[in-house]
């Protein structure tokens, strides 16, 4: 299948993970070239700093965590301190008498819960990942082919889709399929030429459905179709980053839509090798007005991860 | 105290935390104006993009956690998959029949056992936490004060102080400490020039005796001098990021050796609120020989965590 | 208070808690006399052994955990392997050649979500724990005063007080509050003589509407009043089971609907140290018509822990 | 081979795993006959109650996990707490303005950590489990053959073979290997009768060791050698409680010294399906001087765990 070399070129993604990993698998590296990371760079012409992420809110002795948006089902976030200011009020010794620490652990299952990028070991089709490795080393100590360390930071030029904005909505309707054409018509409204590299940042605004109706959020959700994520890919982009929770559309009973030649996932992880980021907050980047800018994502690196929670940051 | 104020200007934090947080916190806010954003995405000459950040290796059906540098008794990472290819070859259905699926996840209590940022919650003397905020808001559930999500992304100007590199050795030893003297000389040789806003990344060597001597790396460490602490702070840096375990050093009994008065932690977080990065990797960087880069380190969202693991980036 | 005594007299609670905690807490020893646990092993007569336990369902790549009654809005049990049967079939190494090995992990906060029994550090009115412990001491890193592993195993005597069958009714409905005029009048149909350190198990039959009604589960729960606790109190017993989430009921929308001076809880933890068994599983052991038995429900001897899951035992 | 049958007859485990799980394996049943029960019962002659279990110490802001008894290389319990009393003093606000709550959580890798019990989904030779079950359906999601939860409770007579004492030893050497002849002549010399069905405990006193010289205890241990264990199945038991962490013993270097034909989990678990209870505390047991007792352990109902941790029980 062409589909499965590298999309970019020989990219220079951070070689210290050879010092660490088993440092063997260059056909998974989708990172840009010097000119493209130069690129990206010059695109920061104010100065401004945005995240992209939803917060992750996981103390447990309360509802809290189910008020960010997230996939039914799942495993919320878990934050937990071990030791905390509440304590010495309690009466805990204090280091040398006078010191206070606070110290914390998480407990996360990052898929459907909260602003993630997903490892091209996440999803594949038959027995093989990307490029040919076998499914069968994604096994329960972590895979050791295509896992989330592997991708390295993304440092790319992002381009913003704002769908919702070129429709004039505050958010896509569930039923809303984005495709080529639509992809296309937005372009040129927003003025957006893509360059290969590009991080493809896609906003449907579906994350503002959550504040005032949780059950309509984890029902459908709009999405891109195939024939859209096709034409994204055909740019050689790095990484297509979305607001909603899976890139593609889910139905109306919170499931997936596509069958497997039709599947998102399947099509720009597996097929291209193209990182996805989901589940990202675009509001205020949407109200900013700008279109390119440079975009950052550099997942933990968790080796043999299927993904890793991610705070994307646009810097305009 | 007048170190309790805002080191680098009004800054241009995320805003959109205020959708989320409680928005009330500007003390805290402690990121770059926008001229020195725009400066720090100037120094981006190459295109080159490293990781600056040892792997998490948390599977835990083997000794793998304990293969990388950490402190001694703290919980290592654990890391877990809930569905992956080998169950698929063990006779696990697959979704339409062919599509497979890994998810996983991960328990982290970050300090002290991998790469991460520290929140200004994370430390404190006394009763007030940075800039007068209550300690006694930082509770079982997290802290309503000064927690990491309120510290934004770090996008600013890196200078690289390779004090090994400028003694000329692979590592410093445990015994050597690093006081403004040493920064001075090694800014000079490495032709330094700080600025407003810098991320000071001070490099140790320490991690690589890890490698060879688990026990020596967990005994005593090189690190920052209080005078070396001040000496960066005077220069209105946003953050330290350091190679060794703590920025400050460890005597041999593996415990902070500074008392209250001379601790780099309330030095630097909670005097001057300036971000500290720790157990960073730092050996590719050094071999660049550049000293000055684009540094990019955006802390997981976690509402009221004490810090968060992070992969930070240099992009030179 | 006077009810702030030892309920069962000096009882003989497994003495080597001494060996590992701090062996002063008495006051919280509440297991029973050598002659009541002899009258409990009497009550063996059949041979036949019960579990009264919901099944932990934990595996996380599904929405398993979500088939077992639980309480909304709190974190259901995770499970994960670290290494599995599957992972042989793939390709991982076995020791020796042959040998397969499975380990696995588990993450429980037990409190509404399974099987599990509260330690007397749970809950308190005021500042001061059951028996005039003070509260200050629950802290971050575990309850230092009246922590579950004070409490040690339960072997007593059980008398099953079956309400739902008394009342002819497979489960009773969520208004049903059961009084000590309801408890007095089962007791009498079902011949039933209570003891002192028995443990008192009231079924309702809630927990089979989870097959059915999800929602109505979760919602108003049937339950003892304070009356009916007091009575059961005044006979001087060591523990309260029973199937319902909180051994009072709740309110139609979900909450506790008796105020502090007529909490169960409060009532039966805190004044008379009388441990709570919640969420037990009754149907077979109502089915065999048996109302008296050995009752054994040993708590994990987690240090400082305000309860731990479960898996009470009825020999006939 | 003829092992693979049911050591103790049909058994009359808890009925009622069948109303949650699949209830179709009936081959791994492994307890008792209803008379065997009441033999056990009948063991109870003084009415009192003694723990069996190391204490979970899980607290995560210190070394205290570090100093119970565990092999090394092993993620140690941790235990948070979400909510505490701590964090009323620091001005958390009460329900209706006076109650405490308290509330917690636990991760546990229970197998080489604290006393727990070992499912029959734990080890295995070649591609099958215990009574020729499919290892293949030991997956990431759990083990859907020989899960723990298809363990039910463990009631039986359990006999104590103290070898320490036989011998004359605080604790054996860890060169002491505890074959047929060993145990036959503890037996004569404590005056043990074994009936089917029993639980065997055994021993060593190695735990006590771990007080006073941490590496020792982690190196070589004592225990039972493929004849010894051998000779117990023999006399058709339930299960063997040990208070080494491995029932066999490890060799200096940590590992287990026997091959596959030699080992003692293939050999107890996986030919004749006999539980094994490991890293049990039996001191106080032990200075009773009786041989006799009541044997209870009840392992949490984790569907598809490979074992669970436990509070295993003596009442004499």
């Amino acid at each position: 299948m062409t589909e499965h070399t590298t999309a970019n070129g020989a990219g220079t993604r951070a070689d210290n993970w050879g010092r660490w990993g088993d440092g063997d698998e260059r056909g998974a590296a989708n990172l840009l070239t010097p000119e493209a990371v130069r690129t990206a760079a010059g695109t920061v012409r104010e100065g401004r700093v945005l995240s992209l992420s939803l917060p992750i809110r996981g103390a447990t002795s309360s509802r809290a965590p189910q008020t960010v948006p997230h996939l039914p089902g799942r495993p919320l976030p878990q934050h937990f301190m071990s030791v905390d200011g509440a304590d010495y009020c309690a009466g805990a010794r204090r280091m040398h008498g006078e010191i206070g620490v606070a110290d914390d652990a998480l407990i996360l299952s990052h898929h459907g819960t909260t602003t993630h990028i997903d490892a091209l070991s996440h999803m594949w089709r038959g027995d093989t990942l990307y490029n040919g490795h076998p499914a069968n080393r994604v096994r329960s100590y972590g895979a050791t082919r295509c896992g989330i360390e592997k991708a390295g930071p993304i440092v790319a030029r992002g381009v913003l889709f704002d769908v919702a904005g070129h429709l004039g909505v505050p958010h896509l309707d569930e039923s809303v399929r984005i495709g080529a054409d639509l992809l296309r018509a937005t372009a040129q409204a927003q003025d957006i030429e893509m360059r290969p590299g590009d991080v493809a940042v896609v906003r449907t605004g579906w994350p503002t459905v959550y504040d005032t109706d949780r059950a309509r959020y984890q029902a459908g959700q709009p999405g891109l179709t195939h024939d859209g994520g096709l034409w994204l890919a055909r740019h050689d982009i790095t990484a297509v980053a979305c607001d909603n929770a899976g890139i593609g559309a889910l139905a109306m009973d919170g499931t997936f839509d596509a069958g497997p030649d039709e599947d998102l996932h399947l099509l720009l992880l597996w097929k291209f090798g193209i990182y996805l980021v989901e589940m990202v907050w675009l509001e205020e980047l949407a109200a900013t007005g700008r279109h390119d800018f440079l975009f950052l994502a550099a997942p933990l690196a968790v080796e043999g991860g299927t993904g890793s929670a991610v705070n994307p940051v646009a810097v305009l």
